[in-house]
Parts: C-alpha cells; sequence; structure tokens
C-alpha cells in the first residue's frame, strides 16, 4: 500500500482516501525531512515521548490555569534536559527541534530564550574574562539566562531605547537605570519569573556623553532564594493571545550597580578610566538574533502544515448534505469550496518547507563562509540582504530574512481558513487550532515587524533597479530585474506541458515582479522631482513598495518550490508537480490585477488559469490525505481531536470535552450562588 | 471645539490630533445612533454602569479562570435582571444593546439563549396550551432554557440531525434518544451549566416512520437540586476562541419520556392517537433564529469600530523612529502604512454599521408586513432572500442575511489588521484585541457557515439572470441585473467633481456585478450542457459563484454608505464623503482584477484610483481620531489599555499587567519545584 499511514480501526473514511494515494508517502516524508534516516530518527523520538511517563500529559494544558500550565512545562523541561542525550542526538538541531515540538509543544518553556537568546548573546559578544566567568555556568545551567531588549514604548529601534547604562569611573561600575514608565523592559521571554541573569541593552553614557545601545550582563534574582535583587522590579506581563505557557516579562532598574567587566565587551569597551573604544570588527556583533529568524520561516511552514493536515483529514471524516439529491451524504472534501479552501493550504504549506530548507542552507553556508571570512562567497546572500552595505551589521538577520517575513501573515490567513473549514468544531480548543493561530500569528510582529521588513526589501530592489544597465551583474536573487522579454505572456499557449507551462508562468511572475519595482521607483522619483526629500517621498510611496516587496517574495518562493520538484526523485515528482501546478495557478489567479493592469495578461487568460486551478483541485483530491500523511505529525504534534490519524474524531471530541473544568462538578458554584436563588425567588412570588 | 472628547490630563498627541477635528462629533454621533436623544441615552447608561458597584471588575476578568468568569458575569447578570428597568428603558432595543454591552460585554452571559432562542421559539411554536403552561415561567425566570439544534456530526442542516423523538401511543408519550455519539446535542449556548430546561430539535418518528424535525420541550434538571434528571447526560464542551464565559454544552438523551403536549405544535401537531397534521402556515415557524442574524451585521460592524478606535488612538499615542534623520520621533499615524492599515478599517466600520442600520430597518417593516399578512409588500426583502420560493419557511433568515455573511471575514480580518496595528501590545489581552477577533471570527461559522450562506445568494442571482429580458422587473436590490450600460467605465474622466465620482465608481461596480454573475451562469450551464446533473455542474462552479456573491455583497454595502451620506446633515456630510471616497477607492483597487478581467477598466484607471486612494489617506488624517471619537464606545466597552480616551496608555498597560496570575508570588511554585533544585544542583556539581 503506497499510504503507510493506514491501521486497523481507523475511520474508514479516512482508511479509504489513503487508499487512493498514487505515490510512496514514505517517499515524500524522507525527501521532506532530507533522507529516510532521518524520517526513521523522527519516528523513533516520536515513540519514545508517546509512551515515556515524564512527558505525559494528565490533563490537556488546554485546561489548566497559566500557573499549573507552567508548572507542568517546567517538569517536562527538567526531565528533557536530564535525559535529552537518551532521547536524541543533541548535536543535531533537526533532532532537537522535533524533540523539542514532541515533548514540549509550541508554546514555549522555561529555557528557551536561555539557549536561544542568552547563551548566544553571551558567546558572541562577552570578552574572554565574563565569558570564562559566565558561560560554563550559563551551559551547565547553574543560572537561567534571557535577553532584554524590547521595551514598553520601544521595540526593535534600538537607538531609541531609554535604558540607562552610565559608567561610574570611581567605581568603576555602570548604573542601570529606568527613568521613565515606557523605558521599562517589556516582552522579552522567561523574564517575568524564570530568569535569574539577563543580558541587558541599555544607553551607554560615559562622563554624561551618550554613546548608543550595548549589552550588559545583569543578575536579577539572588541564587539561593530566586527573589528579585534589590532596586530590581521584575514580573509577568499578563495574558497574551498564546504563548501562554511563557513568562515574557516586565524588568525596570532603580540604580543598579554592575561591575564594569559585566558590560559585554568583546567588539565595543570601556576602560577602567572610562575610555570608549568602538569595535575593531562590527563583524560578529548583534548575531544574536540570526538564528532564530533562520528557522521562523521553515517553523511557520510546519505550523501551516499542522493546520493543513487537520483541515483535510477533518474534511475526509466530517460529512454534510448531498450534491445529488437523494444521494448519499457526501465527505464535505468533495465539495469544491472546501478544496479551494484547503488545498491552496496544503500547497502553501509544502512551498513554505521548501523555501524554509533552502534558507536554511543559504544561511549555514553563509555563517561558514563568515567564520572563515569568505565574504566574497556571499554574493547571493547579499542580495537578499535587503540592500544593506554589509551582511554583518545588526541589521543582517531581519534584513536577511526580511523579505521572507510577508509569508507570514500568508500563513495566518492560511491556518484560519483550515480552522473554519472545520466548522463550528474548528472553533473548539479541541480543534488545536485557535491555539495554534495564536502562536503563528505572533510571528508577523516579533522579530521584526512585518511592515518594517517589506521596505527592507523594497529598499534592496531600489538598489536593483538603479543598478540595471550599467552592466554590473545583480546577484542570483535579482538577476531577473534585468532580464529582458517580450510584452505579452504566453500563459495558455504552452499546449499541455505541464512543465512547459510551469516555465512561462515562472516568467511572467518575473516580468510582474520587476514591472512593479520599476513603476514604484519612477513614482519615488516622481516625488522627489515634485520636491519632497527622499524620506518623506518614500514615506509616500511604502504601500507600493511593501506590494512591490510582496510579488518579488512570492516569486523567490515558487522558484525554492520549482528547484525542489525539479530535483526530486521521480517516484514523487508526479504528486509535488500536481501540487505546485495548483500552487503556481492560484498565486496567479491571486494576484490577476497586477498581472492584467500593464496588459501583459488578458482576461482570456486568467479564465484559463482559473479554469486549470479547478483541474488542479479535482486532480489532487485523490492523494489529499496522502499528501498532508506524509508531512508526518504525530497526534501529539497536532494536538488536535480533529485532525488524529485514526479519524475517530467524535468519540475524541466528547473524551477531551468532559474533562472542562467546568464539568467537575454537577452543579456549577456561580449556578448555586446566583441563578438557583434568583428561579427559586421568582417561583416563590406566585 | 468641535470634537467633544478632549479632557483635562489626556495624552497631549492625542489632544492634538482632537483639535485638528473639522466636524462636530456629537452631530456624527447622534446621526450613527439615530438621535441626538438617543445619543444621550447612551451616554447616561454607560454613566450609570461605570459607576456601579454590582457590575464593578474587581479583577479584570481575562486574569480569572473560567469558573471565576462565569460567576463573575453571573453575578452581574442577577443585577441586571433586577436592575434593568431602572438602568435602561428595557423595551428599546437598541438601550438594552447597549446596557449589556456596558454592563456584561461581548462573551457571554448565562441568560443569553434564554431570551435570543428559547423564549423566541415558544412564542412562536407552542400552541396555546403548552405557551400558557410554560411561557410565564418562561419569562418571570422561574426556569432558564435554550435552544439545542446543532449536534456533534451536523450542523445547521436538519434534515441530517440524529436525536429521535418517538410518539408512543399507549403512554401518550415522546421518547427523546440520542442513538449514536455523533447525535449528541454540541454547541448550544448556556446549555452546559446554566439551563434547565431545553427546545430540542428531535426527527419525528411515529408508527416506525420518520415525519422529519420538530422541536421539543424538555426538562434537563431538577428545579430544586439543579441535577440533570434521569437519562440525561449534560455538560460543558470545554474551551473555545472565545465565548469562554459562556457554558456552551453538549446533550445527550437515554430514552427519555416526555408528555405528547410539550412536542411544540402550534403549526405541526400530533394527536393523541399518532395522527401528525402537517402545518396550515408554514409562515412563522422557524422563526426563531431571526432576530439573532437581523442584528449581526450590525454587532459585526460595531466590533470592527471597537478594533479601530483602539488602533487609531494607539497609533497617535505611539511614537517610531524618524521620517526625517534628525527629525523627531513620529507618531505611527504618520506613516503611509499603517494609515493605509487602519483608515479602510474605519471606513469598513461605518460601512458596516450603515448598512446593518439599513437592515434592521427593512427587517422591522418586513415582520410587520408578514404580521398583518402583507407578504406583497415584501419584494424587495423577497429579493435579497436568495432566491427561495417563499420569505417565510425556515431558510428565511440565513438566507435573508446570506448576502452580508461574507463581509464577516472581511471584519476578522479588519481586526487583525487592527491588532498587528498596535506592534507587540496588540498580541497582549490587555489590547482587548485578541479576544475581540475571537469573539467576531466565530460569526463567520455559527449561525450559518459563510461558504453555505454565500451559495444561497448565488442562487438568488442566477435566477435574477433567468429572469432578465423576460420583461420582468427584478426588485431593486437586484434590479442593475437587466440594466443596459456601455462597455468601458468613465473612472478618472469625471473632472474632480466627488459625487459625480462616486456614482461612476457605483455604476462600474454594478457592471462587473452584472457581468460576473452572467459569467458564472454561463460556466454553470456548460457543465450541464456537458452532461453534468445540475447538482453536479453547481457544485463545479461554487467558487465562482461565492466570487460572485462577495462582489454583489460590497456593491450592496458600497450602496447603503452612499446613500447614508446623501442623507446626513450638510455639517457632516463632507468627512461622510472623505470615508465614502477611501471606501470606495479601497474596494475598487481591492476588486482590481474584475474591474480588469474584461477591459472595462484599464491599467492606467486602476493607477488613478490608487493615487485617490492614498490621496484619501492623506485628507482623513487630522479626521482619523475623531472619526473614531465619534463611533462613542466607552473605555469599559473597549475593554483595552491601548485605546482608552485619554491615551495614557503606558501606565494603564503596566497597571493592567501588574494583576497577572503569575504575580501574586515573587517566586512561582514551579520556579521552586523544578528550575530551583535543578540549578542547585549544577552548582553542587562542581
Amino acid at each position: 500500500m503506497p499510504n503507510k499511514c493506514i491501521q486497523p480501526g481507523d475511520n474508514p473514511d479516512l482508511t479509504k482516501e489513503r487508499k487512493t494515494c498514487t505515490f510512496d508517502t514514505d517517499e515524500l516524508t524522507s525527501n521532506l525531512y532530507g533522507s529516510r534516516y532521518a524520517m526513521e530518527r523522527r519516528r523513533e523520538i516520536t515513540k519514545k515521548i508517546s509512551t515515556d511517563p515524564d512527558f505525559a500529559n494528565p490533563i490537556p494544558l488546554e485546561f489548566l490555569s497559566r500557573e499549573k500550565r507552567i508548572e507542568a512545562t517546567a517538569k517536562k523541561t527538567k526531565s528533557l534536559i536530564q535525559r535529552g542525550p537518551e532521547l536524541c542526538d543533541v548535536t543535531k538541531p533537526n533532532e532537537m527541534y522535533h524533540l523539542v515540538n514532541e515533548a514540549i509543544g509550541i508554546d514555549g518553556y522555561p529555557l528557551a530564550l536561555h539557549y536561544v537568546m542568552f547563551i548566544p548573546s553571551l558567546v558572541g559578544q562577552a570578552d574572554d574574562d565574563l565569558a570564562a566567568e559566565i558561560i560554563p555556568r550559563a551551559m551547565s545551567l547553574e543560572i537561567i539566562g534571557t535577553y532584554a531588549q524590547t521595551e514598553m514604548g520601544h521595540g526593535t529601534n534600538l537607538r531609541e531605547l531609554e535604558t540607562t547604562a552610565t559608567y561610574d569611573k570611581k567605581t568603576q561600575e555602570f548604573v542601570i537605570n529606568t527613568p521613565t514608565r515606557s523605558a521599562m523592559k517589556w516582552w522579552p521571554g522567561n523574564l517575568g519569573k524564570m530568569s535569574n541573569y539577563a543580558v541587558v541593552c541599555c544607553q551607554l553614557y560615559i562622563d554624561g556623553k551618550k554613546i548608543g545601545p550595548h549589552n550588559f550582563l545583569v543578575q536579577l534574582r539572588c541564587e539561593k532564594s530566586h527573589k528579585p535583587l534589590p532596586g530590581i522590579t521584575v514580573g509577568d506581563i499578563g495574558p497574551k493571545m498564546s504563548y501562554n505557557t511563557t513568562d515574557n516579562g516586565f524588568l525596570a532598574f532603580d540604580n543598579v550597580r554592575i561591575p564594569r567587566k559585566h558590560m559585554l565587551m568583546k567588539h565595543s569597551k570601556v576602560s577602567p578610566d572610562g575610555v570608549y573604544t568602538s569595535p575593531m570588527h562590527a563583524k560578529l556583533s548583534y548575531g544574536t538574533m540570526v538564528h532564530v529568524r533562520a528557522h521562523m520561516v521553515y517553523s511557520h511552514g510546519h505550523m501551516l502544515a499542522t493546520a493543513a493536515i487537520v483541515a483535510t483529514r477533518y474534511s475526509a471524516v466530517r460529512k454534510q448534505g448531498r450534491i445529488e439529491p437523494g444521494g448519499p451524504e457526501v465527505q464535505i472534501l468533495d465539495y469544491q469550496t472546501q478544496q479551494h479552501r484547503i488545498f491552496p493550504q496544503i500547497a502553501r504549506a509544502y512551498a513554505i518547507l521548501f523555501t524554509g530548507l533552502e534558507i536554511k542552507d543559504q544561511y549555514a553556508a553563509t555563517l561558514k563562509g563568515i567564520a572563515k571570512g569568505e565574504t566574497d562567497l556571499l554574493p547571493d546572500l547579499h542580495a537578499i540582504t535587503s540592500g544593506l552595505k554589509s551582511v554583518v551589521t545588526h541589521m543582517v538577520c531581519p534584513s536577511f530574512l526580511s523579505f521572507l517575513n510577508s509569508p507570514l501573515f500568508q500563513v495566518g490567513l492560511g491556518i484560519e481558513q483550515c480552522r473554519m473549514a472545520c466548522g463550528g468544531h474548528g472553533y473548539s480548543v479541541g480543534s488545536g487550532l485557535p491555539q495554534l493561530y495564536g502562536v503563528q500569528i505572533g510571528g508577523c510582529t516579533y522579530e521584526g515587524e512585518n511592515m518594517v521588513m517589506l521596505q527592507q526589501t523594497a529598499r534592496y530592489l531600489m538598489k536593483a533597479v538603479k543598478l540595471t544597465g550599467q552592466g554590473k551583474t545583480l546577484s542570483h536573487s535579482v538577476a531577473y530585474i534585468t532580464k529582458k522579454e517580450n510584452g505579452k505572456s504566453l500563459i495558455g499557449l504552452e499546449g499541455g506541458d505541464i512543465y512547459r507551462e510551469i516555465e512561462i508562468i515562472l516568467s511572467t511572475l518575473e516580468h510582474t515582479a520587476r514591472r512593479l519595482a520599476f513603476e514604484a521607483s519612477q513614482l519615488w522619483e516622481n516625488r522627489i522631482k515634485g520636491g519632497e526629500t527622499k524620506e518623506q517621498a518614500w514615506n509616500g510611496v511604502t504601500v507600493e513598495m511593501n506590494r512591490v516587496s510582496r510579488v518579488h517574495t512570492r516569486l523567490f518562493m515558487a522558484r525554492c518550490f520549482h528547484n525542489r520538484v525539479l530535483s526530486s526523485p521521480s517516484s514523487i515528482r508526479p504528486v509535488l508537480t500536481d501540487l505546485l501546478s495548483l500552487y503556481l495557478h492560484y498565486e496567479c489567479v491571486d494576484m490577476a490585477q497586477h498581472l492584467l493592469e500593464d496588459g501583459h495578461c488578458n482576461g482570456g487568460q486568467i479564465q484559463y488559469l482559473k479554469k486549470r486551478m479547478y483541474e488542479d483541485l479535482a486532480t489532487l483530491r485523490p492523494n489529499a490525505v496522502s499528501l498532508v500523511d506524509s508531512i508526518e505529525q504525530s497526534d501529539r504534534e497536532l494536538n488536535s481531536v480533529l485532525g488524529r490519524r485514526d479519524g475517530n474524531v467524535y468519540e475524541a471530541l466528547y473524551q477531551w470535552a468532559k474533562q472542562s473544568e467546568l464539568n467537575y462538578t454537577d452543579v456549577l458554584p456561580a449556578v448555586q450562588q446566583y441563578m438557583m436563588p434568583m428561579m427559586e425567588q421568582n417561583r416563590s412570588k406566585i
């Protein structure tokens, strides 16, 4: 049987779907996770966790208060730390990523920031003395730390941060202070309750002179009692849309003194007598947030995949209405509207996962290069770093991925489409989808707000436009900007060869991205010619610039998907080609306005693209369930009564709901206290 | 001062915004709520509630467990019942609506379904005997009831419900039973814990013959002990995306016997000896859900308004970056991307509120008509009831509003845009926006799933297409379908007269809706000619049909907005015209694909529309805060630290966050239990 997920006792409608599979699901899974070995390793980890009492959830987290939820997660985290090596190869990031997903989930855990931000910033920025003092203690978890940058009044804009670090020559100390309410550190993960240390970003002042933002190691809580130290106000910022298992925190300093050596001085330094020296190599400073961002694209693809798995499986199980009067009730997956809602999300999930893999590879190669000082190896990374002079300023990370930030909102919409495709039950926390949306959509804001990100991409594209015709060769991701091509699209004329059609569509998208870039550049220039400053003029065209960035990004993703299909083994290439076909037709219909407005395409061609899109939906129908099965997320990862592999959703929904805290008693105290006396009183009135 | 919201102690940036107001905010508020008197009444109610200890929130609900939240709401509900008449004119629906919003909020309360579904279904469907027995007790709140229709396995599709009511001649009773797991009643509000009675929709069986769905009054819980009666399983279905103050419930029957007279027999009847008589007048049966739906459009406009108020005020207070290097930090409301995110939401909020008001009026008129049996007065309501044979079947309600259901997802997107426009703080529950989104987006599913609704609209439009050219006059809302007009749009040629431009845009939208309707009809026919059955063919074109319905709906909303502007007093007409101008330009740019694909508009005209849209953003900038002020939602209604009238957001955010349950102790038990021992152990290792 090509689909490897069939088991006895499964919902027969789901088994029926799996039997129509036309490809080997293990082949696709191996391809997605890199190798058959990697796939097997994932399965081993999944199996271990699913049976390990240390990671069991006696009560599903969604029924617990925040405090209890954090407690349950802290317990698992402790086990994860102690037993990690026995559960996976901790040197393999992919295995660790999967282990955390399985063991803990996506809502955060006490050491997330310790590993992702605290240690990396110390490694990247602490001088040898401080590194020797603190890194071993951090690595061995004698202390727990986080990274505190964002303030209540200012986010990613470092230059505006208000927290001050004033050097006191006499005592050779820095005085850390929070001058205003809006200067309070706000949002850092694990800051509120878990961390006893933090790397804190402050404005450095020496002799009354403002030097600018620098990082300092500050102890927040007593190592013995874990109580906040004198002068330190720290706590939890309260409930959020999601991530409520995480203690995002606030932090204020009342002239807290720290030794000079606790400034992170690998690059910038302050001598005992208060002489400031700026970094010799800005190169590796601010490298901290890098790998968070590098993995965002992939992890968001993973989340859209979760939603697509749930919606597709449930739509195969759920029945409603009849297409033919008197006919049998149909699986809702048979309705075109349902397919049109869900299948493009499956395609997008694959597209984003493939793009994420491509980015991870490029990124790893880049870091290797930087390590060896081989900056000449970086033209293509440079190309997608939004036109910054250097990949190695602190802006590299957001800009490196800036143009991939825009799909995140697309992911959010996709998750919501999948949730609503599950009807009423999608609204229940039992479906797993409300929390998933909450976690994912946070990504549109943290690590660089989308609008800001998009403009960085636009600035690079504008630079590429300027370079056009100067004989300079633009690097890969924007080489198309200078390409020559005819004014009309050939869509619809390819004569039934899908690979040729795909080429034509990609070149049409290229044409459109190029045209929009040149037009936006023109709009900008016109405003400058009209007397506005460059900056005023820019602010007058940013919405158009964001349009350009989005189309450029979607072109890049289409290319990543296409390249992946071309390099895929013949056994899975047909189904991936069907999926790519839907992806491209859907994208074109979605962007039809841009294809039409310069006459590059005509209405008939858009009609053709729609027709093809509907054909794709029908073509994919028999493989829909198998395509989501191949992404292979365990029931524990899905955390959804609707998406479970066996399709026995109704019984699961009931068993889940019975655990509601409101069902602990037959008669709710609130009813006893208010409703029953009210009714009693009204009866006695008569 | 034209803006009436300025008070001493306000955030100066917000005051600055209010001083640039060009119209009298009270004028607009009066216009929105019907009269100056109605506005004053709203303010009185707001004032009373804000100072009334019975409705105080010692701890904000968002920090409480579901159980505690329901308790707090039950307490308020009891006071609301006892003191309603002293708080507002309970005979005026608008005052009641506002009172509940102020006193209780949008997350539900114990008697919501009792008033909205239970009593109306009894009034509409119980025969005189049952009515006399139960309605007085329901009205005087001796009992609490709800309406239980939806089952786990089937939603709005009544014919597929599985719960059975089998008539037993010998005992003259109905036996109510839940034959399967999926037959469990699932989702009804206030069913889980609050209600002791319910009107239950069951399949009626007599002598082994299935008659079809009918409603029955069933007692669920003992009136004394409130314990579930024998044979009844009832409970809460667990946490949801929102509405967690509501005890949506599950309900199963194990052959529960009820007297024959407890069938709701105003229309269909079962005689003692088991003879079934079908309704003489289907007319008024199933009228139950009507007014829920009739008010959905307005209430969703109200929710989008809430988000727009929060985002606009916060964007005037929040500062980030500089447009000019070396210049001052700017209010983020000065960024074009921010204006483009928020201002169209303000426009849409007004458009939907105005549409909701129009619908309420039409609907009220219609009911009057029905009451007098004047079905001939209903052509236009009939016109927008999606081509159903009669307005008075049970489908009237969803179909009456079906074509207004599609804006609901638009509202959801709008709320999310507003939330993300608030950056990180929008993600905090303190912003009020995550909960607001959760409550609102539920509307895309309950009361008729959007996709289903849209198809009902499409079916009507197809009928209208068929009637074209047969000399029949189509009723108002679709009259445009038969209109003749030239093949090209005049957009851009109106020569600066905004009112003329608006006319041209509306006729362009009409052309587009008409064209799409005829094309979709053609696609459908072609499939039928191609050998498919009508139904197969329909399923093959539903996505296109939904497109048609959406454009038709957006045209209707644009017309409602336009009519409202034309009839508005001269003092506010200019600012409303600016808003309508943005609304229409934004809609056209959003639907540009449809304007372009038949050559009715060209690329140059789309460029023109964009240019006008950007001009509108700049024009509205000085009035943005005043436009949202005019919607006049109190801080209590907004329930947002970011949206508060005085704009002092940062202090409010801190005071709010301090109340987090995690801040009850300095050291979290979870840390004490797991993290501290772990760190201690690792230290001692050395």
